[in-house]
């Protein structure tokens, strides 16, 4: 789907359309993580939009004729991505429509409109909106923005990897959310590329295990329906180029419950003052859970790939 | 009060007790600040306990001997010089007993207990919960720890300013909130001692501008009674070391209000994905309201002071 050259051409395109987002190991703790771990955080929640979606659609922006995108622009997100698309046709000065499963948050849906998208709101699942959203664009002509089928936003998201490798020299494992999969396609491909030594560990909703059953099952299944409430988790089948980078490109996913990941935004606005999305705290909840086996010593990077205020409000 | 090599030698002593907090710019943003300013966020935010409150704690706790500790360790805080004195109490394993003005936000009240602190509420200022602080010190042999009439203190916040110089190596100006004005005496001794063109302006709460007053007087006032709901930027008469280093080292000092301070918190949460509270919120509030002139090319830090859910909750 995409090699190390798409991703360093996505990081030159986007370099001055986004931010290099800093790292702080989480020490200096209350209450320890399993292990004694203390992750370097990836920062990704202080990207534009809130998240490192905004990484695959400035490059999927960047690589779009202007012409293409007079009709406007369309996704189908739970939320970050449509975050990130809205911003696209805010910079490129186009009219954006975003479809949202009824399980979006009304905090991504209030940003959406501040980012001035149109939003609608169709059918309790990812693939409901998304269909929505494909025939809106057949009827209109608008561009569509997929979250994570598509080799220039997996090669944006990917630029996350090439920026751990230089901010964490030796770090050993990366954890990363996975919802479609195009983060840890990206990062992982990156990541293998230049550091082949370096564990990729996947973690997945337990609501939505599709690319953990399809790496069980040895092909790309459809779990039928995802019953995570996380919607930036919920993909109840993804693309078969993701599955293929995943296949070889991740050692292991494992998968976290929904109230595991909100004790872990708890944990990450006690301990750190980072307000976590609740996909951006999975991968603390894996550690605080004990799924993924550390050894003494190990530099582990954690994604926390998304702000929201989940921690904040309940 | 403090010279240089005190705030160097609180580094040394507090280094593997506090974080280095990171450093970001303030750009790729919808809505602008006047002038086209992209301050770069010293993520102080970030910091153990959600302040810099933690340098100068941990810098008091390390000073102390262990013997005066064992009656306990006593605040009278809004919230954030609170919080880092209930964690120095847990750090040294000794009970911590923090008194708190009606005002303080129900946030910082669940984390100080959070923390291991007992909780006190006393008065509708600083002043009553302080009063009530001492005697209970005078009572029970605690040690007190003052939030900013305290070299001590004042030398650990004064550390934020040795990281902003390491960090933004070409910085032209520093923006610090002002409560008590230990942070600004800290951070300004340090910044003029080592780079003396660096303008240092103070941003005060509209409701508590004691030591604008100050200034203008000519000496270390008592304004009565301060006005403002931020229970961290609430001070209606501080120290008179603190007032002759503001006199001293402070470029200009800027008034914002609470709704402007909470308007910044919102912008800093939308287009950063950073949950500051109020005070961490008024340097981006006195850029944002025009009140600090900006050169061209000008190279500003805002100091990101504190996190809290304000921007989020309401």
């Amino acid at each position: 789907m995409i090699a190390l050259d798409d991703i360093r051409a996505a990081r030159d395109r986007i370099a001055d359309g986004i931010r290099r987002t800093p790292v702080i190991r989480a020490d200096q703790l209350k209450t320890a993580l399993p292990g004694g771990v203390e992750p370097m955080l990836k920062l990704e929640l202080l990207q534009v939009t809130g998240s490192f979606k905004a990484r695959g659609a400035t490059n999927r922006l960047r690589t779009t004729p202007r012409e293409q995108l007079a009709g406007g622009i369309v996704a189908a997100s739970g939320g970050n991505h449509g975050l990130a698309t809205a911003r696209a046709g805010h910079l490129a000065g186009v009219k954006t429509t975003i479809f949202l499963p009824e399980n979006a948050t009304p905090a991504k849906i209030a940003k959406l409109r501040e980012w001035g998208a149109d939003t609608v709101i169709v059918g309790t699942a990812w693939q409901e909106a998304n269909e929505a959203a494909l025939a809106f664009c057949e009827r209109t002509g608008a561009a569509y923005f997929h979250p994570f089928a598509d080799p220039l936003v997996v090669a944006g998201q990917g630029t996350v990897g090439l920026e751990i490798l230089e901010q964490i020299a030796d770090v050993d494992t990366v954890l990363v959310a996975i919802g479609g999969g195009g983060l840890i396609s990206g990062v992982s491909t990156a990541i293998k590329s230049i550091a082949p030594h370096v564990r990729i560990i996947g973690i997945a909703a337990a609501g939505s295990p599709t690319l953990l059953r399809s790496l069980e099952a040895g092909r790309n299944i459809d779990i039928g329906r995802a019953t995570t409430s996380v919607a930036t988790m919920s993909c109840s089948h993804t693309d078969p180029r993701i599955f293929d980078i995943v296949r070889k490109n991740v050692d292991g996913i494992v998968l976290v419950e929904d109230a595991e990941m909100a004790a872990a935004a708890k944990w990450l606005w006690f301990e750190m003052g980072l307000a976590a999305d609740l996909s951006g705290a999975a991968a603390i909840a894996a550690l605080q859970q004990g799924r993924v086996a550390v050894k003494p010593g190990e530099k582990i990077c954690a994604i926390v790939c998304g702000a929201g205020p989940d921690a904040l409000t309940s």
